[in-house]
């Protein structure tokens, strides 16, 4: 234990991820990984502050902490940083209007954003939703502009889901990018920004997280 | 007249590439490129040999000889150059079964070929058949391979339809080889391979073709 006492030095805050660490999706609303609702409980009872941190990209956060709730873990909304809100930042700053190649299940995230006329393509993980037409679709918008901006919800290769692993939205990014000869821009981890943005809604500095 | 004649010295035998030049396909078959049919024609009645080397793998060449055909052209199943029945040859020869991500309407190439108890994946232009569960499937088949193995009819990012655009295999390649993390061994033009056989098949030497 004095391991960890020092390295938690400093330490004001942890950073969760979701997917693959508290829970395995699939039917039914997934299952729980062995002993993370009670290491959620006990963090919440430290001093620490906590945050989830997610690249799910095929739910909305209301959605997604509901689930959550479900099974039994101590988690709102507001503790939730996502990539799909983070682009809808970006999205309004940069005065894009997407043509969104996302699951249904997230689209909510994205009830405030002018679709019309568009000038990007936001690609989020869309699971069945990844038609041959919808991929199409997307790459048909981004070939008739002058400047294609493809948003990408993530870079994830695959997840774990109960049945099995699943291909994420990074493979479909890919397929966009090689199609296009363009590389798109990543909301959601790795990037450095989306890391900042949870540190900033937690209020802690980088070097107080983990 | 002269420039063409000087080009030709020493020319013994034409590839002629097939979508995009000869044609443009599309509902009810598609539509020849002008000038097409009789030029094809012309280089028949030369002294020129005359192949056809095409990285279409979403028809049979049966069914693509049919449709050229029935837009006038003089052409023969035994006169085409495709990657399906250049694949079987590899697969054959390397003791491969394939998982077959394939359209519907190039299947009855890979007829003769045992596809129980897969060891790679064989990816062609599947059109509509890129479903997500389909991809998804492809993708678990090489997960769970030792030495995965992805052999890809083309690279080709897109062409284009008289409806418009419409990504090709190569992009859905990249997503497969992204998830995995492999390269994929392509059969069809790039690949020198390929075009060795097209000249073999014309019993012409490389320097020979044009």
């Amino acid at each position: 234990m004095a391991a960890w006492g020092e390295r938690l030095a400093g330490v004001r805050g942890v950073l969760l991820d979701i997917s693959g660490v508290l829970y395995d999706s699939g039917e039914g609303g997934g299952v729980p990984i062995a002993g993370s609702v009670e290491a959620v409980a006990r963090l919440k009872q430290s001093r620490l502050k906590v945050r989830f941190c997610t690249n799910e990209s095929q739910k909305s956060r209301g959605h997604l902490v509901g689930l959550l709730r479900h099974l039994g873990y101590d988690i709102s909304e507001g503790e939730v940083t996502a990539p799909a809100p983070a682009a809808c930042l970006i999205l309004r700053e940069r005065g894009l209007r997407p043509h969104l190649l996302v699951h249904d299940g997230v689209r909510s995230e994205f009830a405030q954003v002018d679709t019309s006329n568009p000038n990007c393509v936001v690609i989020a993980d869309a699971g069945e939703d990844f038609s041959y037409q919808n991929m199409n679709k997307a790459f048909q918008v981004l070939m008739e502009l002058e400047n294609p901006v493809l948003i990408s919800l993530g870079r994830g290769r695959y997840y774990k889901e109960t049945s099995g692993l699943m291909l994420d939205v990074g493979a479909y990014t890919k397929a966009l990018e090689y199609a296009c000869g363009i590389e798109a821009e990543v909301v959601g981890k790795p990037s450095p920004e989306f890391f900042k943005s949870a540190l900033q809604q937690m209020g802690v500095e980088a070097h107080q997280a983990q």
